[in-house]
């Protein structure tokens, strides 16, 4: 069963592509952005590899993340915009690639690889499977169709997707292939230890402290089933850190024992307030997060909500509430 | 290759096994001291299991660890003592079974299973394989080389013991086939995700919020290759909380960026406080806490300091700083 055999009947035809994925790439987006460069390679006479924002510093270890244009870059140059093909990956909707959109010619072909269970199917061809660990499981597996050899940096950047989404095995999407893939991997003697090293043991000094401060502030609700914490800008000043070392929070508070739902609350500026969500075994929230125009996964979700930090809470946890259940008192 | 045909071969002679492992048992040593149990209860009429230590609480889910004996509840039984066979797990020298070496005769057949690089070869019969992850793998072989079916149980008892002693695929004795053999677990419908769940999961509520505050006021010393933070009486009354809620924050402290050595004051009573480190690379912490008649590992190790707990501070620091090294300002 080949499930990319449509695109594999007409990949030889194509010389130029364009590879996206969406706004604030993390580990799965950029590593299954530059697996699917890897593989594509020998297709293509020129590939672009564009997102709307800069691959954060943790990932910027894996090779290939120097040569990834930023959207505003890529407008202001020279390059041709006429892509024979458009691959957009770890995208739900077309949306989520923010600018880049302004960089696609109406009517050009998108390859949409996806495993947001919401995706709105928006390729001409759709490939899709809400079942995958990443994005970064049904790039391997397109380089398994195509008998791509699986050299170092393909081997990274795939394990980096996978480590990534999965928690590094810990969250609800881990599959058994996804073990298998980095098993084989291991086998290679790639170097997944490093992966492991670069994203989860690079705690700076003022992040812990900033973390520890958080946690120290953590608040339940609901009946005792919902944990929840804010970061505000002050925070960040007071510890001279920036939003990235705030990495892993909300999966702490996820942690705690008796809680369903975490929630972090990010002042990203004034009256703008991120919003994250972890759940731990049944309550869907990227279903909670479109009432309030946001989306992701079942167990990772994520809004904006545009007013002040307090506010912003009381709107979030009040709802959150009243479908989770307040304990009686 | 059947690394345990010399046992299979005679396995069908004996009747009544002992299984024990070391003192203080942690996930590999309850783990495959629970799946030796269900592969060779087809093989015996009589399996006691006996630890000299209880086991831990977030061990306590996995099913049969209420049959596993103390060593003094079962010298004080009728049970007889003269098994066939005394299976030890997970135990690189003999004395690491502590009391439980009072309930084996003389001259009594020892099988050693085990993945300490410095075993000691103290059985009748030693499988010895410092290259697998956990002695949970060596377990996992001989239910393959016995063509066991895999039950639930088992599966269970090996993946607890393969996740805890890779610390969930994180350290660095993680193998390929440590991740095949849980992805083959999954695979089984065996609810792997309930380890990750007991173990890693199960922050109190004023546990978090205690290590939140600790960790918020870390310091650093030496040449900021030193992080090191404080536990007062007072911190757990006021989060409400003991000291089995410190568990993994001077693993968090080591974590931060830079630091070789992390360390951790415990004030467990008035003038009385308990130090651990923690180092990353190089630093041999068990030697240093012999300085101050402690011991351990090179990576893990701790102390006793009789003094109040500013005073235990300032001699721990100052002398590791004198090894470590300071800054020149
Ligand atoms: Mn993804
Ligand atoms: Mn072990």
């Amino acid at each position: 069963m080949r499930k990319y055999q449509s695109l594999l009947n007409s990949l030889e035809k194509y010389d130029s592509f364009l590879l996206t994925t969406h706004v604030n790439p993390d580990g799965d987006a950029v590593g299954s952005l530059l697996g699917l460069k890897y593989i594509l390679q020998s297709y293509a006479d020129e590939i672009d590899l564009v997102v709307e924002d800069s691959v954060p510093e943790y990932l910027s270890f894996l090779s290939g993340t120097e040569d990834i244009y930023l959207s505003d870059e890529l407008a202001n140059t020279e390059r041709k915009t006429d892509y024979d093909l458009v691959f957009v990956v770890d995208c739900g909707d077309l949306e989520r690639i923010g600018k880049v959109a302004d960089l696609i010619p109406e009517g050009n072909k998108i390859i949409n690889i996806d495993h947001h269970d919401d995706n709105q199917e928006y390729g001409s061809y759709n490939y899709v499977d809400s079942t995958v660990s990443s994005a970064g499981e049904l790039v391997y597996d397109l380089a398994v169709e195509l008998g791509a050899n699986f050299k170092k940096d393909f081997g990274m950047a795939i394990a980096a997707a996978i480590i990534t989404d999965t928690g590094n095995f810990k969250f609800s999407n881990t599959t058994p292939k996804a073990h298998r893939i980095i098993a084989d991997m291991l086998e290679l003697g790639i170097d997944t230890k490093r992966i492991i090293k670069e994203v989860y043991q690079r705690e700076s000094y003022g992040g812990l402290k900033l973390k520890g401060k958080v946690l120290s502030d953590l608040k339940l609700a609901g009946d005792r089933n919902i944990a929840w914490a804010s970061v505000s800008q002050q925070d960040l000043d007071l510890f001279e850190v920036d939003w990235e070392d705030t990495e892993g929070l909300v999966n702490s508070i996820r942690g705690v024992k008796g809680v369903e739902v975490g929630v972090l609350f990010k002042e990203v500026a004034e009256e703008k307030i991120r919003v994250s969500f972890r759940s731990n075994e049944y309550f869907a929230v990227n279903e909670f997060a479109h009432q309030f125009e946001g989306g992701g996964h079942p167990r990772a979700a994520g809004c904006t909500v545009m007013a002040p930090l307090a506010e912003a809470e009381e709107r979030v946890i009040s709802k959150l509430e009243s479908e989770l259940g307040v304990k009686n008192q």
